[in-house]
């Protein structure tokens, strides 16, 4: 490969689905993963296989799907996944991606003195050991193995190089330096990476790769700054989400590299015009909103205040803008289809949105375009895209929506009956006083569906142009007790419940906001039938579940 | 002052209100100018004066009210106005900041030569000529003289010099360096500071000050390495905000000033515990949402994983922490009062969150508190603001909301009334359906209130915990036609309307979202009357509405 090519190293699905709230189901990350190899991603980092069955399915579905090649077209993106330097996750992460074309195992240990003594408990010289360890038996079952030193920004550089002489020896064929904690400055980190290129032996052997998270708002600076130092591949999120303040956002290191072309003459892979798509798929997936003066991807990056564009001193297109709206995908024009449009129609304006569906799913949200199509005159794209969400979440249903009717206003009692359809066919019907209709219709729920929760979190949006449009809402929970499914986290080796999230869409808010609770509490039902299943099922699934055992 | 201050130029009222949708009342300007001041800020630029007549009201009772000594303890901030290079401009600014105890006139003009050519069609030699021209003009009004060269990091550096020099000679006190169209790198604009420092004749007598917008996500590297150049003063807004991806965020400067003082090495009067208020307060009165993923103040900037530090291995707190929250201001305990609390609790509690209010201001709150504490167990600090917000926004009203009666459910026949009461105190009744309740409802005050206006933005944000809590609404809204209040664009010199946000909390959403709407046409209407009054009124005022004259 040539040495001005920059690797674009997605973990949206790890590192950013990490972040509070961003739970995904697999189908969910599958759609995602799809979206991230149009977009021209190199590696796709699908989870981590290890923190549950439900995230080792999660990578496997990907590294069967989006791993192997579909057309000539299209480059296959390497299929990844995180493993702690522990002979059980490796295994785990290798039975996960190795249905892939191009699977990696992406190892790490600590390496900064806070995090060998209070994290690992474990001395220098047993890092290093452990890390020739681990690299060679991940190398003996995967050609394509990475390496990274946990809180290399903080670590000391002369054992950085030790450790990373280490890995390479090993087998290791891409190096990572996360800055974990979001601490370094541009120069520190641009001199961190010079610091590896010159004293590192061994190092023309391996990719050198940087991974920053943006605690200070500086993960983007230091990620170029990596570059500039001889780094060749980023790890980055789309939309930046991640843990605390996030990882570097994936678009805005491509389109600082497109945009100053001039100043760091790189190539990427990335196509930019499926950025804007990408963004919002990850942001409506996952409920994390996008500020609207986020760079790049905010929805206000490219405006301008109204007027100035039409005055002709101003025509110089350059004057107010450095990029070209059209350059990341984002089409201005709205209006698209409306009430006397066909299926034909539907399905061309799908598909160039990026959505392929098969016959019957296009059935399905022509049904729900044409009930729209009757409240509103004309159907936006982020109508439809709410319509395709709406479906793909209803998909997974174990109770349906059959009949909601809310009664609220000043006069302080309002009220929300709900009937609800199960599996089964056979309906449930519940009537509640609350504090607002919102409240009321979810403790009509919360008396058909006895599954005690936390919400931890709720929001609307109304996506599209006009009061009289459709309402995204979004909500987060987390189940109380009973059989709760638990999550292993990479780095601190604990468990955690799950939360999930739920999507609901309606012209009707308070519709739209019971839907989403229920595609809620349908996922948690899901989790826990799966956790059932998988602990009468594969015994090689059961071993990921590894205790939490001191290296 | 000494070598190693920084000064923090807060342009949130300026540059911050030019983004979409962030068009504040003067009374809302006011208070972010006291919370900004708490905050300790050296300069607030509270406005472009000649925009239009609102806007110059808005800087003057800032001028007036901030701008003059309270106590002896808190520094009392420079007070700016901005203005084009124009004799007009320039006289509407110092009208509007001499109440000041230490006003400040801003002026710029551009010098890259894109803008000189498009938009002035002016000579390099033209603009020096004009620059030595309005700074002494200024001078002659005012001490205190900032210039900025509008688009500078596109400027020839040569042809800079020779502008700055110009400034300097005719009294300007601080250079300010704007990346305006944010398209530097770090090295770069580091590059571009540099080389002022040292080839612009006379520079040891002014400071110097950067300027940069986020639109590659740089913002903050390029402010950095503007400081680390020699750079001397700040401009920032909080948040982020500002036109397209808006412009450095003050806390990310503060933040990494503060948490890597042993690199800059670099002293400033920003008291960091309040940082998170002041946040919250410019999202709430903008209605410009964070992401939870935005450095220092997002939701999640100081979340970790449920769990993780209560593990013993893990009680070392800096293994994933770089900044304690209690810094920001970040008070992760948020039961606060309850249904039996009394005025002297509440009174506590309002005093400790930064609002001082009158004896009658607090009676009015303690009844929305009580009517409150009836609904829900526990009252939080989100609640408190939310009432304390909602009662400041009521304080405007020329129709308020007496009675809403709403039917929805999947039926299909949302219904809405609406009843009004107007300043006579006569009631309006009003009963409509449409796509959901809340378009029903809206549907229902147009048909009581009948200001033909586009609702640009409508959001919902649940800001307490739980579904039982009090939901906020914002919404933004622009008059269709009549007399709609226009405002002069500083950059472009082009009027374009105003929009106006409306915000409203209930725990019943479908009522905030009508008292959302209705403090936005409340504001709308204020504005239209505003500007018959302004007509009618002071000369000097009208002077302000220049003629876009070519300069």
């Amino acid at each position: 490969m040539n040495d001005q090519y920059v690797r674009f190293f997605d973990t949206t699905l790890r590192d950013g689905e990490q972040s509070p709230g961003a739970s995904l189901t697999s189908t969910e990350k599958l759609e995602i993963a799809r979206a991230l190899a149009r977009l021209g991603v190199d590696v796709i980092e699908a989870g981590f296989p290890a923190a549950s069955p439900d995230d080792f399915q999660g990578v496997q579905r990907i590294a069967k799907d989006v791993g192997v090649s579909k057309s000539a077209e299209r480059r296959t993106p390497s299929i990844c996944g995180l493993a702690r330097a522990l002979r059980g996750d490796i295994d785990t992460a290798w039975e996960a991606v190795k249905p892939a074309e191009k699977p990696r195992i992406h190892t790490f240990l600590a390496t900064s003195p806070v995090h060998m003594k209070y994290k690992l408990d474990m001395t220098p010289e047993e890092v290093i050991f452990q890390v020739g360890e681990m690299v060679t038996y991940a190398r003996s079952l995967c050609e394509d193995v990475e390496f990274s030193p946990e809180d290399a920004a903080r670590s000391d550089p002369e054992f950085l190089y030790q450790v990373l002489e280490q890995a390479i020896k090993a087998g290791a064929s891409t190096l990572n330096i996360p800055d974990t904690v979001g601490y370094a400055t541009p120069e520190e980190f641009r001199d961190l990476i010079a610091g590896i290129v010159t004293n590192t032996p061994g190092i023309e052997k391996a990719v050198l790769s940087v991974h920053c998270h943006d605690d200070l708002g500086l993960a983007s600076a230091n990620t170029l700054a990596g570059i500039q130092a001889g780094a060749r591949q980023v790890e980055v999120t789309m939309n930046g989400i991640g843990e605390r303040a996030g990882n570097t956002s994936l678009e805005e290191i491509a389109m600082a590299l497109f945009t100053r072309q001039g100043i760091y003459q790189l190539e990427t892979g990335i196509d930019t015009t499926q950025i804007t798509r990408v963004s919002r798929l990850v942001s409506n997936y996952t409920g994390i909103p996008i500020q609207p003066n986020k760079a790049i991807v905010g929805e206000n990056a490219f405006a301008h205040e109204a007027g100035i564009h039409q005055d002709g001193m101003l025509k110089h297109n350059n004057t107010y803008e450095i990029m070209l709206p059209e350059t990341v995908g984002l089409n201005r024009s709205r209006l698209v289809l409306g009430k006397h449009s066909g299926r034909h129609a539907l399905q061309v304006r799908l598909d160039e949105l990026g959505f392929s569906l098969s016959k019957e799913e296009l059935a399905e949200i022509f049904k729900s375009f044409k009930l729209l199509a009757d409240k509103k005159k004309t159907i936006t794209d982020a109508d439809l895209e709410a319509l395709v969400e709406d479906w793909v979440y209803r998909a997974e249903e174990i109770f349906s929506l059959d009949g909601l009717q809310v009664a609220c206003g000043t006069m302080g009692m309002p009220t929300a009956t709900v009937r609800l359809r199960d599996q089964d066919g056979e309906l449930h019907i519940q009537a509640s006083v609350g504090t607002g209709p919102v409240d009321a219709a979810y403790k009509a729920v919360d008396g058909i569906i006895q599954v005690p929760n936390t919400l931890l979190e709720f929001s609307i949006n109304a996506v599209t142009e006009g009061i009289d449009a459709i309402g995204e809402v979004t909500v987060r929970l987390e189940p109380k007790n009973g059989s709760i499914p638990q999550r292993t986290s990479p780095q601190s080796g604990l468990t955690h419940p799950r939360s999930f999230g739920g999507y609901g869409a309606d012209t009707d808010i308070i519709v739209a906001c019971v839907k989403a609770y229920l595609s809620g509490l349908n996922k948690l039902l899901n989790a826990r039938e799966f956790i059932q299943q998988a602990e009468l099922g594969s015994a090689r699934i059961k071993q990921a579940e590894l205790p939490n055992e001191p290296a």
